[in-house]
């Protein structure tokens, strides 16, 4: 599958180094196969971004609903199931928006606004289930779930770049401890919390 | 300076973006004149990351020393001056080191070793900033100050890279909440802590 390439060269190198030359060679289709396929290079960098978006929901979010019901217990299997997705190198330059998202934060126009909905929905989802967390009388009612959302990427993400910088798996055991503490002291049950560890629990 | 213009255009585009030929014209310089100057592209990028890390010691490292001794008001102090230096887009793309930790993480090289550099040694000087706190008394022993380090630099780098994919500030104050809980909750003089605020007072 050409855009499984392009997912992965995307991941390392960037969205703007993606052009249907590289594409060609590394995929072994023709360049002009890729050409009538995609158009132009926008349209491809595009087509990688929706296509990322679906191994996303396969990797991480597929097997966090599969493996529990809402609240507190599907927050942790979606923690889980990121960091397992990241320290599995699902892509080779790890996780493909945590790449993107810097590499376009400060540049406007429509592969920046992909990624920018990519990052949102992502966060929008794991929102949804603190606040299922929240109604099931599982974590306090915060003021704002959104705050805590920001807490959970801050710690995911840092444990992606620091693990990719640093050819470490430290970092995923850094944000384990943070993740787990934090939920603690927000009350969360002991034995559910605990389950958030480096190497994810299987789906 | 030339430099100044290389880490602009490298806070946005990346180090990788970084051409003599896009720096000329950026500058106004002659191609050749910046040819001799750098002889290379990767002699450039790293003349840009040295650069860099002057700025950044200029606009972070220095107010929070002028400001504060050692200790838990040294490390405000420091946490603050981050955010400013962010808030205030020293560089047009945000924090060049967030920038280019992501470009880099999955590429081996001298570039890449550079940026470690420059990451590792912000790193430990909070660490150690963090374990001066420790030693006089104002926060616990934990086993490891790099655990509180990794949890403050994920929140800072979350802002940054947030604030500039959402053009809002609004990142900005959810780092400053969530880093002003988590040193209340060590035990933090809520004074000291209080000023941590997404417009951090001047130096």
């Amino acid at each position: 599958m050409v855009l499984a390439h392009a997912i992965d060269a995307a991941s390392v190198d960037g969205l703007e180094g993606l052009t249907i030359g590289r594409l060609a060679d590394a995929s072994g289709h023709s360049k002009s196969g890729i050409a009538t396929l995609f158009g132009s290079k926008e349209q491809l960098q595009l087509a990688t971004i929706a296509a990322a978006r679906e191994v996303f929901v396969d990797r991480v979010i597929a097997p966090a609903r599969a493996r529990s019901e809402r609240g507190l217990d599907r927050l942790v299997a979606l923690i889980s199931a990121w960091l397992e997705y990241s320290d599995e190198r699902v892509f080779r330059g790890g996780c493909f928006f945590a790449a993107t998202s810097v590499e376009y934060d400060a540049k406007p126009g429509p592969v920046r606004d992909a990624v920018v909905a990519a990052s949102t929905a992502w966060e929008d989802y794991l929102t949804i289930s603190i606040e299922y967390a929240m109604a099931a009388g599982e974590l306090p009612r915060l003021e704002e779930a959104r705050q805590l959302t920001f807490e959970i990427v801050s710690f995911l993400e840092a444990a992606n770049t620091r693990s990719l910088l640093h050819a470490s798996t430290e970092p995923y055991d850094r944000a384990a401890v943070a993740l787990r503490s934090r939920l603690l002291d927000l009350g969360g049950d002991p034995d559910m919390v605990a389950s958030i560890t480096r190497t994810a629990t299987a789906a």
